[in-house]
């Protein structure tokens, strides 16, 4: 029986600010980043969120992650910028570039902001949501270290590699999307390991490139598979999604692709050879009016959303969701009850408090 | 034994052309329609050539497709339009949006165009490709008629809602991405149905939005099911996906979305309701040198098309493909010894031929 002990998210926000702050992250960049982490674990991504903050201790502590980077835009234009982040934490470098496209839709209709020089920006769906508190319809790409074999690979190519969206309604919340790449996230295996239970087939390949149900084998040298799973299912187009994702975040922005994306974690090897710095982020975001009278338009995506409500169900079923509904039921309950946190995630935040002197518990 | 007979390009594309002129389609429009037409043949996406004529012949027959449309800018910005494509042919409208994609691309870093009005564009790859040959970064998607259940409905409520996109490189060809975000087509269901055999789980749904292995079951009242296909295996981003595009090319532009998308068919049964015009497009542009010196991106692109070429090769597999491979190898083939027509589309040739009088054969 697993203890599991919650915390209020204040806290934890409060926590991660001194963190950051003990590394000299500047005042207003700690307490950016450490609401990013809080957004991940009130919406329920408990992966991406004080899980995490273990490793950006680590990275931090080692000099990989810059704790006063200065952010550069290194080219651009009416609608289009290329950010530097200067190897500071990816939960300043996002919100900053994602500030500079939505700067750039108010102007141009549209803005279009690639960066290098960064590292793990925390939920992809933090970004869009950010721009839907400016009317905007926004979106957020990020490459990840290697974990996807393309189909027809037998090793790691690709990261998970995120695509997040998010459209404003009027009277109904918004659509937001936030899904990676691959069939599923490295978590779910991770889990199945931890239960001492198999995966399902179509979730990954041994490190011979042969399908494996073993979770071991998977996390032994084996690797995930993209969305779609197999070529009869269609894996080609996740392992062509994944790619998607990668140019635009680290090609056209200068950062390490594919299988050279450096690890976000201490002790993991890092690829031999680079091609470019850090990883990459791709943010957009688009001036409603620009296309559309915005009131119509959200008129439209209410309708559009009962209308998804109103799906006859499939059996067993109580009928789809809409995007953005599981993230906003664990942000009201989390908001109420706080956050439940693993064992092993107290102990790892126990240990930075033991390490930097902050008081945790 | 079915006998497959070929045609060489030229001959298909001049048919086409002067079918689009006996409804007095404008000379240069019948010229594009009819290689938007031969592009797809020409490529090995079949269901999206010369097989289609015969429904692009009956809707300009019954004027459902208007021949002189007046394809008008309603609204637009720095790096944005949205256009009214006047009921013409999608063929002629796609490539004149993506011309104005294009255009602002050149002068705003980006160019977005939404596109109301409009219908059946030919294959989504055709309008990145355009933008590669002015040195672009091309996108396109489009909503079609419903034909997918989302993850948990029993019923159809989104197209099979393809997303392109297409990146140049220097020495190696482009990468260029074209998926439906099903799990598979229509026409591949057809396909099973024509043999007599049974599809994979994980394609569809019978009419009480049970996973089925049936064709029947699917065509008479079902749904295919979205990438993904299950819960299991990410089936809630495919139909993340879907929607995605669904919002980009209809709620924005003012097209009809969702399950009142227009079917482009004859005989079909059209939505009871409207909540816009025609179905939507979406088309995108990206300036390379508003992000990255050009040379320097297309170098990076041929270092992972060439990374992606040595990755070790799963079982049974000669290793992974780069997006755009099998149309190239099909365009190779086809240039030499024509596109080869199953005797049903030739009869529905002969057909239009009959009936227009213009010789087919």
């Amino acid at each position: 029986m697993v203890e599991v002990r919650s915390f209020p998210s204040a806290r934890l926000r409060e926590f991660s600010r001194q963190v950051f702050r003990h590394f000299d992250v500047p005042e207003d960049d700690a307490r950016l980043a450490a609401d990013v982490l809080a957004a991940a674990d009130l919406q329920g991504i408990d992966s991406h969120g004080v899980a995490r903050l273990h490793t950006y201790f680590d990275l931090l502590s080692i000099g990989r992650i810059n704790p006063r980077p200065e952010i550069r835009v290194v080219r651009e234009s009416a609608s289009t910028a290329t950010v530097d982040g200067d190897k500071g934490l990816g939960l300043v470098v996002g919100p900053k570039a994602n500030a500079i496209a939505m700067a750039k839709a108010e102007t141009a209709g549209t803005g279009w902001v690639a960066v290098c020089h960064t590292n793990h920006f925390g939920i992809a769906g933090y970004y869009p949501r950010q721009a839907l508190e400016r009317g905007l319809i926004g979106w957020a790409m990020t490459n990840s270290s290697p974990g996807v074999a393309p189909l027809w690979g037998a090793e790691r190519m690709l990261g998970t590699n995120p695509i997040a969206i998010a459209f404003p309604g009027a009277a109904e919340p918004p659509i937001v999307i936030d899904l990676a790449t691959s069939a599923v996230a490295y978590g779910k295996v991770e889990i199945a390991k931890r239960e001492g239970k198999p995966i399902p087939e179509g979730w990954a390949i041994d490190r011979d490139g042969r399908p494996t149900t073993d979770p071991d084998a998977m996390m032994n040298g084996g690797a995930l598979l993209p969305l779609g799973s197999d070529r009869e299912h269609g894996g080609h187009k996740g392992y062509c999604l994944s790619l998607m994702v990668d140019v635009l975040c680290a090609v056209l922005s200068g950062a390490n692709w594919g299988p050279f994306a450096p690890p976000f974690a201490l002790g993991t090897q890092v690829p031999t050879r680079s091609v470019g710095k850090g990883i990459g982020h791709f943010f957009g975001a688009m001036r409603i009016d620009a296309f559309r009278d915005p009131a119509e338009f959200k008129g439209q995506i209410d309708a559009l959303v009962r209308t998804l409500r109103r799906t006859r169900p499939a059996p067993g079923t109580s009928g789809p969701l809409v995007p953005g509904d599981p993230e906003r039921e664990a942000e009201t309950e989390r908001k109420a009850r706080g956050i439940p946190l693993l064992p092993p995630v107290v102990a790892d935040l126990r240990d930075v408090a033991k390490r930097t002197g902050i008081v945790f518990d």
